[in-house]
């Protein structure tokens, strides 16, 4: 953990977009909680035409969810987010209006990476 | 928020029934919660065949996986379960027993859309 | 529910590792909560090159999330994580240090399966 899944509509995003999008949103996660980025996983989905809605029409909107651990306190989590949607939008171009983001909470004992359970925060 | 992802067999959906059923859900969340449908993000997503099991064997089931906000009554929750269920049937042709909805509750303070935190539930 | 989504790097598995995976996770599943095949469902994502970054750095990890019903016991959760990371170990060749698996918990009231509100789980 974190686990940060894009989804995006198709042609939003290149090669080398992808790549500066990963190494911002690591590092954005490294600046707010000190996590060291290789914990920091990036995922991204591209969605062709017709395959994402908004208001029951066709839309070119973006998502960026956060998977991360329980016990952030909102200060560092808002962070996160505001820190995201700004940069998303300093990359791609996309306006912030068109985009979601979102972060979901897990408690540490439910996550096992390379073999060991994940240690809880300490200010759990 | 919502974000509502479907996930279905490749083939079983068409453009038109894709944005049939985008509309469908849209109408469904805001008949239960009165959220205006400009906040409705519905995404689609194909599997091909061999990619999806149940009971450890291919399968052309379908799931729908809804993000909402934490703090709707139980009476809301089931009703949009229930409604999505008996929708999807019936614009899709596909059984209700091969279809899975499922909703998942995330604090308001933990989603920015178009650059601001989504406010949390009056009965939070 | 539960519902095993599993991401990996494309190339990595075939259709007949696809079909072990699905049911040795259905296995694992039903050994450590009862729960019958029946109800397992498990998906496949690949994830062309580029899609995937650790560090900021394109990686051939993969990501095994499991949405499950709340109310398992700890040692119920951790024997799921464990089993999951080390079968997948064995079955597709990939070192556990390239593998997160993690567990989501819903409450049965939010999941609807061929129409019927899921049963909370009796230790609830």
């Amino acid at each position: 953990m974190p686990i940060y899944q894009c989804f995006s509509p198709e042609g939003l995003l290149d090669e080398s977009t992808r790549v500066k999008l990963a190494a911002e949103i690591t590092r954005i996660h490294y600046d707010a909680t000190g996590i060291p980025p290789s914990f920091v996983n990036v995922m991204f989905f591209d969605l062709p035409h017709g395959r994402y809605f908004v208001a029951g029409r066709p839309s070119p909107h973006s998502v960026v969810n956060g998977a991360i651990r329980f016990g952030r306190d909102l200060a560092t989590r808002q962070r996160i987010l505001r820190d995201l949607s700004q940069m998303w939008t300093r990359v791609t171009g996309q306006p912030e209006e068109e985009l979601l983001v979102t972060l979901w909470e897990n408690p540490a004992e439910n996550a096992m990476e390379a073999g060991s359970i994940f240690p809880a925060l300490s200010n759990d």
